[in-house]
């Protein structure tokens, strides 16, 4: 009987805190969209301040964000968009910013640690005395942290680098900074620090921070009104808002600090992984809150039956691939479920044991 | 000095309730992009059996609902739809349905009941051996009640027909419902049978319902499931959403008995409006909670400028164009709201005393 | 037997001329993509010349002229345009600036003469204010000649009006001048005087002019840089396009002394029609080319049938409706042509004779 | 003084000839919109049979052959296409498939031989059971022969199994045959055999095929309807176009045969260039009309420059970086020109007597 769930399929899953639950119950609250709804306001405030941008605004989605910022900055027809070819954008955003905005991706190939090559970057850019057959490069876009690169760092200097071929070349920079807080902690570096150069950036509040809806972009006061009028016209828009950026507003000032809890577990989990047979993992690559592990070849086991196994035993994990899983950490996840789900992998490899100590073949 | 408001710019303006705050408090939650959130779940099962579709999806707001309905209905490049010149989709939406979507808006004039005259919509559309010029008709719209109409209600007969021409020419027929629920009140008919010939409804929580955030968008299975990744696409995905979902299933247990109240204040406005000197309310064309006047030729006063005195008494209304101002009821207007607001227009339109009983010249 | 072809279907469907053929066989050309081909510039330079505008450009169509200039006024995404709606951009060019484009079309009601209210367009200009809920109104455009109005002429004075409201209010004002030349010759006014107020314009080289194939757009050097660059993403760039340009080069030589005995014979033609019983003609509307004519209610023949009929005897006609046909003159009609189809006509109505003389009960 | 001119910069620079300046000054024509073009249906019959396909639609020129095949295949938004990252559609259309259409573009490394390897493209079909977060993909692009790479030729059963990769996943296969003329001579395999597996293809008549303006698609017969409504939105449509399809017609007949000896040109020019101490070509990889060569490192002379001193000696060809020259033979450069350049080339290089003869001094 599985009375244990640790769910480590994405820190998008935590539950709000009994805190933010109270938040929500008092938030004071206006139409957000007719004038301003007073928390979202003070959340919009707050998270300007903590990025060092001049505004800040509400929206539903980390997609929004990430689909409103290349909009705002390609709002000329004809745009393209440098971004890196693993990117969250480029992957999991259903296409958007071609389906919704016509803008056109160029992509540049991602290195493990989540960076393009400056001058990757910089021979896709286009010539503009090109213009006649090219699209005209406006943005260039990063990720920090890299999810699909294993939740690596992008450091300050590097960001700076980038920042400086777009200003050269008269872009814009993005960043999807979904994990942005993470990426602080891991470097030990502020998060305004990491946003310098960038001119907008969007930070996801529900994930590792825990908060149960929304993200917050970031950039200049013309960039949030332009932003402000799209998230309108995309639906993003909603009335007495102030309920949900109550709890953000917690996760802001009670998960912040528990990020770097979320991070050394990951390292846990990445080392024990690395120490069953047959399982392999880069531990050093494992800079944050993510960990992906590989079932060598040669392996009886799949990553998709080994993931059912685990979820009979209360263990959720998503595989990538045939031989490649995905693990989040997050705050609701404790030492313990770090330990249980270790052995559940191990039990589940070996094949000898379930995890609750009974002797079972295992028939995945 | 002003104790009270008397906020009457929108049914979007309601404060959630205590009953509202306390099911958000405990409510339910889970990752409804990954998984599915149950209390979100609970929403739109009770959506779809209310408006008798099959299935229902919770979004952010109105604006999304109409533009998801509208995009998946004309999911082919080179779609038309036929829609009202003083529809919300087409007067206050952005333009969205092309902006984002391509879709070629095609008007037909609305009357002042908000119909549109059903041999003007078959005219409308593009005959099909045009098609070499032709963009291709996919869509009509409805909207019940009909905002900008002044909150007339579209009975069922006339939805029906239009439901007919739809389906004789292949067309979809697509309901902005945002008050479709003060509609079926004043009709004295349930909101399932308003919206049986629809292909597809977009129904709002969040006005004279009282929920703090959402739409709900319902339809066939199939057109849910196309929503549902659309939504995903406009960013409209949103995590732990029972927290605002919880507030709705609130709303409609206990607001939607509210809105014959509503109504009834609404009337009783109109008539006192109609009963100063120098305004004037079409009173039998207040069917549900909103109600227009007009300030008539030759009067010393603006609708801008009643406007501004009314705010400094704590009444807040909207002014539509220089002779006109729009006023909406909710279940946060009181009877002696009404009252007090008659009284304050009463004042500034004879100039003699304020409302709080002090003589006072306007100088407004 | 039928020997004859006198085909009313449209102006477009002139046959180039030996002169233009001629032409064709010796113009010097080069590849205009990737440089510039010398008989499209002289064109182009001629008909800036012609219209009184800073450059010009050679597009394949009119309606890619008209779907360029749109696109370059409204380049940033969230814009409408206010345009008639009859006009021929809103009915017959596939809604190609939302399919293609993503502007948002906003129509005022053309007039009978191809005007629209100047303070109904005003009223359609979207308030600043309010531009959370609304698009961007970026461009006014007419019609000139007014096809679909029955070719009737836009005085200079009215385009002067309607472009200074554009400029009061920041907009660009666009002229589809697919028959400029007709309105030019109609009103004695010269086509630059036409376009003073015009921004930009579109002039149909293969209508009443009598090229084979193109329209030119003209407008500032900066908007066909632009438009160039546009054409090239549609697909409009052609490489040794010189051969067809220097046919229009002819045209412009030879074709537009030949556009007022258009418009007599239209006259002849209208007056003709209007005498035969059965048949109504508003003579006094015939302005240009283009003729409408009416079956009276109560005749024992329908439009579809006419035509059908008409085409036994060689004469093309194009019908609108169940009572109403568009007849088009053109530069190979001759005045025998005309009386040949009054004579058809009158015998199809009245139904005794054959238009060769053999006595025929009509089946039609 | 330069008297010869040898313009090696593409093979669209061509001028008609003499028997297609013939061909055009008696071409049969009519209104290819309003009815349908004896000579360009003829044209499109012939190209039909060609290809092995159905029907055939002309269009003013390649960019909108593949925008047109590419749209149609993806005609439901939230549509993905693979293609080739060196590839013509990706690199040289202004991204007009994602800025008028909304596609969104997936990139696969192009290897050097114009292939992507047959696993990367199955690795970039998006999983449908991911389909909230990925596009759909909708179409795979093949370019043969391949312009960016050289010219390279992709063989027969390459193709064959993309189509059945593309089958498998019920996708559709577009090539953009620009050159497939060239593929089929230098594999020596009928055009309608490398087509085979091909849903769509556009050939272009304007490259070594020497006709003045235009390219054809082929297809199924409703990909082809389809097409033919896309080309009008776009304004692809032209009134009486047999005109310049009778030159595409000679084309065919005459011109077909000459590209063996273009192919032989450029392997001359490629081995001569190859002996020029300072250059660099891989000459087995000229395979058909283009020639790509390098400047060796160390070189006192840049690409810009050497092009620049060619022109002013009548050698037209241009640099594609600051050490890499494109050159393309057609049938209007002789034996002698090749022959002329090389030696142009070669004094340019070491730099010692301009190619009149005169001794001088290289000042470029």
């Amino acid at each position: 009987m599985v009375t244990r769930t640790v769910d480590l399929r994405s820190d998008t899953v935590t539950k709000p805190t009994e805190t933010m639950r109270a938040a929500m119950a008092i938030a004071e609250v206006d139409d957000d969209v007719l004038v301003c709804d007073p928390t979202a306001e003070r959340l919009e405030t707050e998270m300007a301040r903590i990025t060092g941008k001049e505004a800040a605004l509400f929206v539903p989605s980390g997609t929004m964000g990430n689909l409103i910022s290349v909009l705002v900055h390609c709002e000329v027809r004809g745009s393209e968009v440098i971004l890196g070819d693993n990117s969250h954008i480029h992957i999991y955003e259903n296409g958007g910013i071609s389906t919704l905005g016509g803008v056109h991706p160029r992509t540049v190939k991602n290195n493990e640690d989540g960076t393009m090559d400056i001058n990757l970057i910089e021979a896709a850019i286009r010539d503009p005395r090109g213009e006649l057959v090219y699209p005209t490069t406006r943005l260039i876009c990063l990720e920090n942290t890299h999810a699909n690169c294993g939740g690596r760092c992008l450091p300050a200097e590097y960001i700076d680098r980038v920042g400086e071929l777009a200003k050269k070349h008269g872009l814009k920079l993005h960043i999807d900074g979904a994990r942005i807080f993470n990426a602080s902690i891991a470097l030990g570096v502020p998060v305004h620090r990491l946003l310098q150069a960038a001119d907008s950036a969007s930070v996801c509040l529900s994930k590792g921070l825990g908060a149960p809806v929304g993200s917050v972009i970031v950039g200049s006061k013309s960039f949030i009104a332009k932003a402000r009028r799209l998230r309108k016209t995309l639906g993003g828009g909603m009335r007495q808002v102030g309920i949900i950026c109550a709890a953000a507003l917690v996760a802001l000032q009670e998960n912040i600090a528990k990020l770097e809890g979320d991070h050394k577990k990951a390292k846990i989990l990445a080392e024990g992984l690395n120490q069953i047979k047959g399982l392999k993992v880069n531990v050093t690559s494992v800079e944050t809150n993510i960990v992906y592990f590989e079932i060598v070849e040669g392996s009886n086991i799949t990553a998709e039956k080994l993931c059912k196994y685990l979820q009979e035993h209360g263990v959720l994990m998503m595989p990538e691939s045939s031989s490649r899983i995905r693990v989040v950490l997050h705050h609701q996840i404790s030492g313990t479920d770090v330990q249980y789900t270790l052995s559940c992998i191990q039990q589940a490899v070996t094949g000898v044991h379930d995890c609750n100590g009974d002797l079972k073949e295992i028939s995945v």
